[in-house]
């Protein structure tokens, strides 16, 4: 919350952050185009209070790998297949960013003459916030959605092997005077960086979390994070409280990405435990048209009275609010632009340190 | 499970089973081409063990809302807009099963050409199985995807307000020798139905089911269906296990049928409370072409590595079987087909009861 970030942060100003980062990636050989969209995307998740998917990720996520040989940092993306409503493309193993806004772009491009469009990409690696891409849709008053496969964490219902990714889903859908609605959700119940800041705080993991490698839940954070332990999907263990229905979600995600593009999909993905390595992440994106059905203005004038519909209705016992999906990471998107975005001091640290190993310049006051 | 049917239900033949579903919607008005889809959707959760939304809701769903004059025998669809990739229908307060069935086959055919089309529908009825017309794409190598709102029984997160149908989302793969990937499920934890029965059988709620009409979760099931009480989002009570998740998935459902078409959304959709009424409900219809990607024989050889992929991976300690979406309903159905349409004790008696007022021939055997 930018409200009260503890004295951990330091606030650093966002052209100033995006330029640390173009310059950091431009030396280790992306080309300056894709590097501002990398920085971009990661400084976007770092606005809307998403900071496991911002600059934190820049050092061991892309850097790391782009030193390691595991990433391609010149690829040239290809298209694979093009129809009027649909393209797929080929990232050629290069930064998911870059890829995924072509991919976006392309299909809002034909979604303004055919009215919807559907894009997949293979051959990535991770691309940032889902949510970010399906926004891009909005100011063309089109519904956005976007989708990723991931590096494998979680099991299947009645399973024990960790056969999927967090796999997340969005959906962006435009309003008039409302923030807009950006539903963003991993299709596990938690990521795998929540279960990591419970190890590090010594806390029991709620219910419907992880399992142990033995293949039943747990709520201890370490053996849940031991090879062979996992995430359960969005409902948790078994079906009594849904977890099947995560656990659909999740390998839907996984086709519509991976088996869709003709990319990796199910043991084709990586387990994080593996080390540096191409990450094989495919995506899928839609768009389509709001005019086809209605008048945008009018739906979007509806969406601000449907969206405050539920804001506005009666509170449960201490609770302080009701939320729609997209309203705290855009209040949070106002307070970080005026106010600094917030970066960790181990963050910062990691951020300092990169600068001085590649030769930039780390100015971000 | 059909292998195992109870002495309550008795098999019937199929198509005897469609003729009686017709024979009573005509007497009641239904033109002959309407009864024949009803029917045919009905008995298609019947086949797939989906009971609660079978012939089960002739009598309660469909013909008493006719009887009392709150749902329109004789609509007229209205095609409100229309291009090239989507189509809005007015169902004229008709059953929701034809304009449904109308509204898929009308991007079907527009997917043909274009590749891909939305369809959403405004002031229609129950529509049966979200399932069944997501299934319609699949002879056609096309991705369907259906949904629908419903009446309302579910909360949001940290809310008491009943605001949310179990809006279920539909999505459906074709395969090729597998069964078809079919993940349909509603956006609460459990739908009414459970609750019901676990209050007949005097059971607890597990968690993340249901709250008290005072917002806080409650495992008493006679108090989840008092006035006021209601469902939880998928997820659960508060945001501890997603259920800010399934909160958004319900909404979602809200904004892409309600919204989008025109329609009912939010509070302008009914309670069950209300009684007889007509039912306000939206759906939302999308499909797309696997060929824009990837030639459909090779995609669909790859989704059956995919999903054996999941069946055949390492049970969980007590598990016996690892399941994929759809699979179990494809092998009831196969099984019911063969073995006749299982139907509990007191559906059939409603059945008689509902022949001999209407005087239509009841002979299911």
């Amino acid at each position: 919350m930018p409200e009260a970030v503890s004295i951990d942060y330091r606030r650093v100003d966002e052209a100033a952050l995006k330029r640390f980062v173009v310059a950091a990636l431009v030396k280790v050989g992306i080309a300056p185009r894709d590097a501002a969209i990398v920085a971009e995307v990661l400084v976007a998740a770092d606005l809307r209070g998403i900071e496991s998917h911002g600059v934190a990720r820049l050092v061991n996520f892309y850097v790391d790998r782009i030193r390691a040989g595991t990433l391609n940092p010149t690829p040239h993306v290809k298209v694979v297949r093009e129809t009027e409503t649909s393209i797929l493309l080929d990232a050629d193993n290069g930064l998911g960013h870059p890829a995924a806004k072509q991919a976006m772009e392309a299909i809002i491009a034909k979604a303004k003459v055919a009215g919807s469009a559907f894009a997949t990409v293979r051959n990535s690696n991770h691309y940032g916030i889902a949510g970010y891409y399906a926004m891009l849709a909005l100011e063309h008053d089109m519904i956005g959605i976007s989708s990723t496969t991931s590096v494998r964490y979680a099991a299947p219902t009645f399973g024990k092997d960790v056969l999927l990714g967090t796999n997340p889903l969005a959906f962006a859908i435009p309003t008039a005077k409302e923030p807009p609605f950006v539903l963003d959700f991993a299709t596990t119940t938690v990521p795998r960086g929540k279960i990591e800041v419970y190890e590090r705080k010594g806390l029991p993991l709620k219910p419907g979390w992880a399992i142990a490698p033995d293949g039943l839940e747990t709520d201890d954070a370490e053996i849940a994070m031991a090879p062979g332990g996992g995430l359960l999907p969005l409902g948790g263990f078994g079906t009594d409280s849904g977890g099947h229905k995560g656990y659909g979600l999740g390998l839907l995600v996984d086709i519509l990405c991976g088996v869709l593009s003709g990319g990796a999909f199910g043991t084709d993905l990586p387990v994080q435990a593996d080390g540096p390595q191409p990450g094989k992440v495919a995506n899928f994106f839609a768009v389509f048209r709001i005019d086809g059905f209605r008048d945008p203005d009018a739906f979007k004038a509806d969406m601000d009275a449907e969206l405050r519909n539920f804001k506005d209705s009666q509170r449960a016992p201490g609770a302080e609010r009701i939320y729609v999906a997209g309203e705290i990471e855009h209040e949070r998107t106002l307070a970080n632009r005026a106010a600094g975005v917030p970066i960790h001091a181990k963050v910062w640290a990691s951020l300092e340190q990169l600068a001085g190993e590649l030769g930039v310049a780390f100015e971000l006051a």
